[in-house]
């Protein structure tokens, strides 16, 4: 799906909102004739014939190729109906707002197909409204972004490029290499005396591209961090109090917890937010504890999860204190890990030389908050930025333009020609372009889109 | 929630689609001041409060007590403006269309709350839209009926009810009792003869509501099947075939499948449709079969499950045949019970004396399927009705409606007073009243609308 093999404006529709029970689900279309496709199976087709840009209109999807007489009628909906170019993808719209049953849903969306619309791709409405011109890409991947952000923080930043936060700060880094650019073929259409290079240009101009620039590139650690979240892992002895602290870590700080997709794990995991950090928290409390077998399985699989872990939380029953298995443990993990004594309720008057807890109480957990971040956000920038990047597309083009722009200013320093100066600019602009999708080569579109969720 | 108890128009908010990532998300708002309200938080106030009803007006929502510069930024969205009487509850509504991410859906619906509005109930909307006359019960019940449908069948039974056919029969059938009571009084009134009791009404009349409600209690039993499914439960020894039939049923016949809350069974559980017809599938598959703990086990659970089923089917590898424990656990099941001997596609040449099937090769299927829907339904009508019932609760009104009218001919043929007959015929009426909602008393109303999903 890229802009030179694209078919634009083939009427297309696929269900938009989660297929789980609710009041309300959306199928959406959209496309050339896409109005007039709907109509066929709606109860007020004139109505909605006529129906302005930017309007409701109500009634009954009914399948009128089905004769029979109380089959027909599929539901209730209201129709949104909007009129190219007023659109999110640019072209006629029409969304169609059912009730959120999933056999509902789905019955609307197999008759879409059955009358003519074909199923959209992923990203497929985002893809139009680039093509468009309805939106950029840092803004197109924003989208994507925003609806898998897994706490408030992670939205927020998310709607901040969104609304083209990241987009104003390209361009205006592109405003003062163009600036540069200009001033310098200035130079070499009018020469006026042998002055260095670097004196054709404004100098400042170009440290302050670099600078911003590379604070861009610095961002995007700390934006990874809020969109992927950090994988931390609860490890330690049977009954040192692993799903006590699962479940009290989920309680106190779930933003949204859902279980990840598949039910024949041998561990849990949950998204959890930890001070506004999302959390993957990985348990193996979900292992079944029958008699012999599970006991040393636990340890090697928290030993395999605690592999790719951000930090690992050790724990150990603070009553009985570390025993041999638990510094052979510790001794052999190469993950950050955090020693945790739990059941300080249990082990009144002990003290210990790391984070004390207890998850029934809730004593200790604000410190033991505290730690996790500090491990999970270290050489991190979690600072606001005012536009940060969204995407390892956007970091490799944006280093890309950095060591361009930085190459010039060498240039300029040892006296290269004007034309080697003015060749490392048009390269950084191209590269900014990328970002924004100025100059996207296909098979980038290709991949950004192909990320995204059906019906967006 | 009972209209004696409510205050109506107090603006009420709620999520009203599935939380999970998806495109689109809706937050749902309605009340007195909710226009105004809403504006308070969207970047074009003056557009919405502005809007017509039924129209769409495109913006951000903002947090606008927020002084973060970037915070403030909720998401991009389209709202939907509906003007009372002319919507949904028949109050002015606003719905939120934004991104589908739950941290966004989260953060809109939480900033709805801040600034006044009180989340709404469960199925508030739908209670609202009765207690302002814009439906009667047996729609208002439909809705929740349309959005929990496990199969095209049963949405389209939904569909039915919601579009009003049940309400249309009900309300016919009350037409034919009120004439009867009409004459009666004309009688009592007007006394001419000594006729009987039974001359003074068109006998016919009567006889007609009695042979109609009957069908609509009968009408129950093929509705509740296809509204809550059945109960299918795999059983039979370890290796038997359970888990590829489990997935060769999934895999055939899904409408919807599901896996049903809970991650930490000792069973799986997930919907199938069986020719149309809703079906909860339970195999002990899930079970991890670890050694010699869990065969033993895997037969207690399987017994366990097997007590409520609608059907057990009992798998036996075909190539081993009957054993002993297959002759036992057959013989103590009280459920219908159906031996389904697997692994044909290895067993060649062998014949059995119930059906045979291959997981694999998908031989038998459609003949397991026929037995599978001929004992679920065993006396039930499976018939599409012009208008079958949709709840317990209706069941009940309508056939204490049909006692009533019944009791009336009694009286009228053993030549009772008018007054008595009346009575019959006006109690009838009452209870039919119930199922549309005309004199439903308040508890009963709570009770329905308990049930519903919020946002609905």
């Amino acid at each position: 799906m890229t802009p030179s093999q694209y078919t634009p404006e083939e009427p297309i529709s696929s269900i938009a909102t989660a297929l789980a029970p609710a009041a309300l689900g959306i199928v959406r279309t959209s496309g050339k004739d896409c109005i007039e496709l709907v109509s066929k199976v709606f109860s007020r087709p004139k109505a909605l014939l006529e129906a302005g840009g930017n309007t409701l209109v109500y009634g009954w999807i009914v399948d009128k190729a089905d004769s029979n007489d109380d089959g027909h009628k599929i539901d209730e909906v209201m129709l949104a109906v909007y009129k190219g170019p007023k659109s999110f993808t640019g072209e006629d719209m029409v969304e169609i707002f059912c009730h959120g049953g999933p056999a509902v849903v789905t019955a609307i969306q197999n008759l879409m197909l059955k009358i003519g619309f074909r199923q959209a791709n992923r990203g497929e409405y985002t893809f139009r409204a680039y093509i468009n011109g309805k939106t950029d890409l840092t803004r197109a991947e924003a989208v994507k972004e925003i609806i898998d952000s897994h706490t408030d923080a992670s939205r927020s930043h998310a709607a901040g490029r969104l609304s083209g936060s990241l987009f104003a700060e390209i361009d205006s880094i592109k405003k003062l290499i163009i600036d540069t650019l200009a001033s310098i073929e200035v130079e070499i259409e009018y020469p006026e005396d042998e002055e260095t290079i670097a004196d054709t240009f404004d100098r400042k101009d170009i440290e302050l591209a670099i600078s911003r620039l590379q604070s861009l590139v610095d961002s995007w650690k700390g934006e990874k961090l809020y969109q992927d979240g950090a994988r931390v892992v609860l490890a330690g002895r049977t009954n040192a109090g692993k799903s006590s602290l699962f479940n009290a870590i989920l309680k106190e700080e779930r933003a949204i917890v859902s279980d990840i997709e598949g039910t024949t794990r041998d561990w849990l995991e949950s998204w959890a937010s930890i001070n506004g950090i999302p959390v993957r928290l990985f348990d193996t409390a979900g292992l079944r504890e029958t008699e012999d077998v599970v006991e040393a399985q636990g340890v090697q699989i928290s030993r395999n999860l605690a592999q790719d872990a951000d930090v690992v939380l050790y724990l150990v029953d603070g009553r009985e204190g570390l025993n041999e298995e638990d510094r052979e443990f510790i001794e052999k993990c190469t993950e950050p890990l955090i020693v945790v004594y739990t059941k300080a309720d249990l082990a009144s008057g002990k003290t210990f030389p790391s984070v004390t807890i207890s998850s029934k109480t809730g004593s200790g957990m604000a410190e033991l908050y505290e730690k996790i971040i500090a491990v999970i956000t270290a050489g991190v920038s979690t600072e606001r930025q005012q536009a940060g990047l969204g995407s390892a597309r956007q970091k490799e083009a944006v280093a890309e333009a950095l060591e361009c722009v930085k190459h010039a200013l060498v240039s300029a320093d040892d006296n290269y020609t004007l034309d080697a100066v003015v060749q490392d600019l048009e390269d950084a602009i191209d590269f900014l372009g990328e970002v924004t999708g100025d100059v996207t080569p296909d098979d980038v579109l290709g991949s950004i889109f192909a990320n995204f969720c059906v019906g967006k």
